[in-house]
């Protein structure tokens, strides 16, 4: 059986579990005391161009984008995303039970339009009734989308500008981070996002990490008392040092970067396949998430053969599933699965 | 410098990396779902001696706390615990950020005293104004306890006839229940565990794991939704494999106990050094946590050599520090720190 | 200046005013235990059929539905509402604020059709990545919803009939119930909705009173400890002889009915007036809330000389707007208002 | 029988009651946009000499606590109370189900002390853990506090020294304010309150009104949205006008000060009956609460006749009650229980 499902589906890239097994016996103090994790923030820092970036390790997804949003919310503020942002479906309520309402925009193609944004703003700061409804407290958007897809440059400015006249924060969730960063399709960079953000996190868990999200703050802007709402909020490792120790990993040699490329490639030579075959892109990705239509007696009889995600019904006969690469996907898989095919 | 600080200076034990290591390129679904975590999950039943327990792996203490703890209240209940208990006191306010007061007991050398639990629980239900107070809805005991101390299995079997009598959950929060269940003054075990508690959990990280805790409902009684409760509060790892490897390796050839029970050693050894050498303890301590009262010249004088952790102020001339040992202690270090006193 | 904009304009129906001028002085213990509430409890069973009904006396509507529904829900559960309900928009994030999501599905005419309410149901728990979304928890409506119209008894026996098969309470918000009940065109009663609703409130508020709202558990199904956690949302009165006085009063010789019925009487002569005089309705509301299209020069006309509601825009020459009676709209108030249409 | 168990027993002062039915259908916007409302937070601020200050009325007491401590605290931080403040004890876990610790010191006569608070706050800010426990975020003392006991204007001026110094809020709960600043054994004025405190309400329900508190931030400091945080607490009524008149008229020729002055005059010569007859005095009350010890006997015969609030079991034969005065409470009455003691 081939595996695509996800990008999570095998351990670490063996740079970072050889970083664990060398450090292992070093003896640190907890929390994220320790040097590897002071390291690893410098350097972030560094590679977003922002000296003054506040850089802390959270374990995943979910948690980081509860812990963000409610951690910059008001109470009587809530998040904009997309009617398919990770937010407002599938993270099983956890902006809400933080206490924030998710204010849902139209997506196009996963991406928020920032004219849109920009009348919604307007209508709702010049509504006589806004006391009476939730505020608009900051804007969540992801890169890539949950859609695979990307912001350009332009947009990415359009939508800062929008929230910069707002003083809205722009948060960036970065889960994938790195396929977006290194997709052949993109004109932005770390260093964009950390003039253009607010917050935004790099993602590790999906990108050949065990586990962990950097969540970079790159005006040196988090918010009071973060360290101790991480702690409250059961963020928070004793052995911090996991995390320290894999994101300087990640960013030693731009393992980081590399990782990205070698699973966009992956996608890119897959992507090539479907379309050879005469498969139905549902969406043109540029990174490592492949949608992909197929039809009822294609999606029964591949999958005894390939593991995918179903992702969504598109009519009667026909549905959207997606395949992604990772560290761990070789050419040794692709080849298989356009024999497959 | 040597150090004594706590009990999660190091890495893993190195057999759990070494599993790590081997199971990489296996490739599994995530948040769980993968055989190791499975595995794990039925070795921990076995280990518990209790067939029907449902096991959930979540990443840290504080987080696995709160989680326990709310997704057993009702919105009008607290949870009772000692005034030294740690969500009393070191969670950040973890347990009220998640809408429940800490209902705190009197403590006695760290724990909670059976007849004191009655008479209040017997004062509140009787109060005539107990519908505008905080009900009483679990009650939380931690084995050690903070100050390293352990209830005698006929302690344990009070506390639970009075937590049925009044049909209040008992919680057993075991971050380091290795130590006690490896110690030589105790006489209870894990099976005992399983029939007193509604709900306890095996710590993985300060018991030799990079991080993990085992949530075990012993009688098959995990709260409606519990999966998604975690998920919702940022506790599902997506490569959940992490938990489910080093909690398999813990409970196959019986590691964790194997890692106690050196723990234990080091700590016993320790604590006759501290005697033979006329220094005061605090409390005595049958665990791997010694509390070791110092006087202000020695402390100045010994934190040059090793590092330890400050507990509280005694008097003005006199602190009480603890000095903690694990998997990563040696016999080396114990002797070094015998020639240093 | 006449005054049309809501229903909330004037005090209490005088008769309520005098019930508490001649009960003044009467000494009773606090917190709903004087006789009065507890009669006003009996009369409530009484006027719905339903002996084993649990009353409860609470202040406000956006408490009630924010007090209401979170009792009722799990941690993971949302509640499910049209996109129009009050607890949608208008109710500064009050649900979210306890935790919750609205889980909105479209509107027709303000209302939830069962259909798709089914269907929604089935899908979500048919789908394999149910775990990590928000399980729908109850269903809300309001009757006579945001826009005057009101479900049929058949719409309020097939919505009840899902809610049952998927064990999902149903809650009725019946801020404007006394209006829904004495349309002429409804038959919907009060016994109707004791055995089709799980809970539901008689508004008072809007409908007479000077503020209350009583919510009704009709098979004696409030959840446990309610009473408490009215307390801790700050929705007991220490003097709830407020509440009690009044809706003794209200269900005392019908007072609700006739006010609601004089409120009716005087929104069929406002709508017949629109109509004769040529205004376009937004829809045909059968209660005392009527929607009326105005284009922008008669909207700045009209609001020199009377007060209505804007409600919203059309389009950039048409706005709809409401007008809203109640018991003390009078006769002379509808003849003046021909007079300026 | 007569009744002295509380001070919300009968209805509102009679001019009260008056102004209700003499307003009663005037016609006005809702929540609080109603000329009463604007002209008793007018009246207000010049009562407190403090012209910049923002006036909101909300409607009881556990309410009024809840909303303004948790619009004030961020996240991480509790709110220091004394062990017997209300917050602490009577309001259901209010103020946890908010989401913040109350952090206990201890009392004296219902007080707290500014050397004990301040070395608490030394002791917290000092302590190389705190980012793992909950921050002092403001400090609530009631005047009078729970046991009718007042603050010194010195013990006033010497708290807000200290949370000044430590730039924490100073809260008082004046849900009985009218009592202490009528008291004939105060030095502290509302004009001190309102320099001193950095927020405080006058309460209404236990002064005569059917029920309201109006929350003053006297140096215009009311936290960002706080209109909406109100709303989403479900503490706004849409008759904002029943506050607004209640208050107007409370402070429409003193007759807020005219009720307490009353209930003080009654309470004096309650106090100076049971004195004479030789009962013993828990704590020498200056304010409308007066704490006597029973015993048992003659409490169960006290009962038959009178009715006063039962406080606390002092031993196995003697216990503390409470008899409060208000408005309500006449010369008569204070014969007739002289007669009966």
């Amino acid at each position: 059986m081939l595996h695509f499902e996800c990008d999570y589906l095998a351990g670490a890239h063996p740079r970072i579990l050889q970083r664990l097994v060398e450090t292992n016996t070093e003896l640190f103090p907890g929390y994220g005391g320790d040097p590897y994790t002071q390291r690893a923030a410098e350097k972030i820092r560094t590679a977003c161009g922002a000296p003054d970036a506040e850089v802390f390790f959270l374990v995943g997804g979910t948690q980081t984008n509860r812990i963000v949003i409610s951690s910059l919310l008001h109470s009587c503020e809530g998040v904009i995303a997309a009617t398919t942002g990770h937010v407002s479906l599938h993270e099983a309520g956890a902006i809400e039970a933080s206490g924030h309402k998710v204010l849902q925009l139209p997506r196009h193609a996963g991406k928020l339009d920032s004219n849109e944004l920009s009348e919604y703003l307007n209508g709702f700061f010049t509504d006589v009734n806004r006391d009476h409804m939730v505020f608009p407290g900051m804007v969540y958007i992801s890169h890539p989308t949950e859609y695979g897809t990307l912001y350009s440059l332009a947009e990415l400015q359009s939508l800062s500008a929008v929230c910069r006249q707002y003083r809205l924060p722009l948060f960036v969730d970065g889960a994938r981070l790195g396929y977006g960063l290194m997709s052949r399709d993109t004109d932005v960079s770390l260093h964009d996002l950390a003039e253009l953000c607010d917050v935004f996190y790099i993602g590790g868990t999906k990108v050949g990490a065990l586990c962990g999200e950097a969540v970079v703050f790159p005006h040196g802007n988090a918010p009071k008392h973060f360290f101790s709402f991480v702690k409250q909020n059961g963020a928070l490792l004793a052995k911090g040092r996991l995390l320290g120790i894999q994101f300087d990993t990640l960013f030693t040699n731009r393992l980081y970067f590399e990782i990205s490329r070698h699973a966009i490639d992956m996608a890119e030579r897959l992507k090539a396949i479907f379309i050879q075959k005469g498969y139905e892109l549902f969406i043109d990705s540029p990174t490592n998430q492949q949608f992909i239509i197929l039809d009822n007696d294609k999606l029964n009889t591949l999958k005894n053969h390939v593991t995918f995600d179903f992702w969504e019904r598109l009519d009667s006969s026909r549905a959207v599933v997606r395949f992604a690469t990772s560290w761990s996907t070789t050419a040794e898989d692709i080849d298989a699965l356009e024999k497959i095919l």
